[in-house]
């Protein structure tokens, strides 16, 4: 059976060679006659899978070594009640910067825990969400237990150009669609979480690298689960974690130290970005509406103008092995989610597609 | 590499068939080109898995259609503060039966969120917990929400042998280590919730069954990933849920339903049950602790009543190929736990090792 090119934006490839390492031990892990699947965490089998796991993590980030690792369940969407619960003091005040439906999920789910207000938004911006806010120190409450942000936003291809400056707040980082692409410094936030299905593991797998300093302050009626000093006390095993999901992170994780880290995984997705953008800049076919400085490297929004020419775009695409090309419902168009995963000949094949199909279909206008 | 029988208590043996079906699919699900573990959760192909399962689900366990099937994340200790999230009322009254560690747990985490009672508990027993308290209407609160109750106790091999009579008061079960090993009248129970990593797939996965008057009057400041009626609306898809764990289960269920259903899938469960317990019943060497009217079909506890012999006992059987059968630290002992998925011929091989194990180590004052 064919392998196609998959530009999911989450769910989304994973590399070939882990999903082949995973399904020649899939009944079968070492010596141990068994499969990681029914496999008890309580073995030491299993102890050593998570432990990789957290080191490969660690080492590939270069995480400090005041900051903890937690491997969870129940995605960035529990997370958006989880920090609140946890960091939110007596006072409870935190500021969020809104660049796209997650964001403002976030700032909602929030709202149910304290005063929560929106420092920046771009929402306003045409498209809306086609950038990211720009923000100053000044703009935070400078008793805000936190500010929050998204630093890739997946619907709208946006993605942070810099850090935002938030002094002594600690500034916390939903990365669900971003991290491990590249190398980042870590100790400029105070937590960052992800959702795995996207550059990590299969779904229901949950990355949080939290401070110390963060940990035990949850509400007194924060549910166990979600109380981040359950879990770190626990070594993320308060209950069975997602051992299977685990497995595959570790997978992945030794997969990019394999081939250089995160220095040359960054090297190999702006190879892949600036392949499709370059195109994108030197045509007229195809708009790409994100503003230029703040273009994601993993989600690449582009529309024809025309929404019937996009839906025949994807559908074509699809026929052609090029998957899941439709825009987010809210957004329409085009979306090419070139996670690490998604090799360079993927990137390849979509320009080319790209090409062919603007020259088969002219525009009425045109 | 050959395969061991694993009596782990959880995660634990996935049966054969399934592993390999999902061996065979791990590159490439159907026609699709890609694996269920790279697959967008809002394609046609992935909604067709979670009905798929959600129906066989509904089959096997005949639920009628006033209950709702959901697919969640976070295990049975997140249930314990999403069943009082959602299900106490203004006046927050819950009675708790209290038959082992988990359902002790399940009533200190209800405690954050109201006025939660001890109805009954063997706690008391001798040893503790090596039986499940008998209750009666009487027992209740007229007033309380709703009564809890773990109906298998994974850790004391104990198992409800009736069905507690609350009356009115919607009665919820955590059913994690006996869901789908036979034929339950689901309309007895207003909530039933399971982790799936005993009978129905990898860790990662909790299975709630709820009926349907019971969705909707969570506490407003609910976590959103923990409100019933947000899984409800979304069809568990209110972010990306564990996809392949998920598929995990539906290839679990068609396997039983292949067989025959829970009616045979209970006479499989029965007769494995039967050939250990009558051993241990026919013979003084060894001694099953439980209180024999609720001795549990899926977790079978016995001692040699030296703790030495007992370590040993489960160092060898694990270099014969009987995996993980030392009992829970708190009980210590033996434990077999003998799933769906553990095949007969694992319990004789058990069995057979019990008895080579008995004429080899004769105790010192037999």
């Amino acid at each position: 059976m064919k392998r196609v090119y998959n530009f999911s934006a989450g769910p989304s490839m994973l590399p070939l060679e882990v999903l082949e390492k995973a399904q020649a031990e899939l009944l079968c892990y070492g010596d141990c006659g068994m499969s990681v699947m029914e496999m008890s965490h309580r073995t030491p089998e299993f102890e050593a899978i998570l432990n990789d796991a957290e080191a490969a993590l660690r080492k590939l980030l270069d995480v400090p070594q005041n900051y903890k690792i937690l491997f969870l369940q129940g995605g960035a969407s529990t997370q958006f009640a989880s920090v609140p619960l946890n960091l939110l003091s007596e006072h409870k005040c935190a500021d969020y910067i809104v660049s796209g439906q997650f964001s403002k999920k976030a700032y909602l789910e929030a709202k149910k825990y304290g005063d929560i207000a929106i420092a920046a938004s771009s929402a306003g911006a045409t498209p809306t969400f086609s950038t990211v806010p720009e923000t100053k120190r000044s703009d935070f409450r400078p008793d805000a237990d936190y500010v929050h942000m998204c630093f890739n936003n997946t619907i709208y291809g946006t993605k942070f150009h810099y850090i935002p400056d938030t002094g002594n707040i600690p500034l916390v980082a939903d990365m669900s669609s971003c991290i491990i692409s590249e190398p980042i410094d870590v100790s400029k936030f105070a937590l960052i979480y992800a959702g795995a299905q996207k550059n990590v593991a299969p779904a229901g797998l949950t990355l949080v690298i939290v401070r110390e300093d963060l940990v035990g302050n949850a509400r007194p009626d924060t549910p166990a689960m979600l109380d981040y000093k359950e879990m770190v006390e626990n070594n993320s095993m308060y209950n069975t974690p997602p051992c299977f999901a685990i497995y595959m992170a570790k997978l992945v994780f030794e997969w990019i130290l394999s081939i250089g880290g995160l220095e040359e995984m960054k090297r190999r997705n702006e190879k892949k970005a600036s392949l499709l953008y370059d195109y994108l800049d030197n045509q007229s076919y195809y708009t790409a509406p994100v503003d230029k400085k703040c273009r994601s490297m993993m989600n690449v929004v582009f529309v024809t103008g025309d929404a019937e020419l996009d839906k025949k775009f994807a559908k074509e695409a699809s026929a052609a092995g090029l998957k899941n090309l439709k825009g987010h419902r809210s957004v329409g168009g085009m979306r090419a989610s070139i996670y690490n995963a998604m090799p360079y000949e993927g990137v390849e094949a979509l320009v080319a597609f790209m090409k062919k199909f603007a020259s088969e279909n002219p525009k009425l206008d045109a």
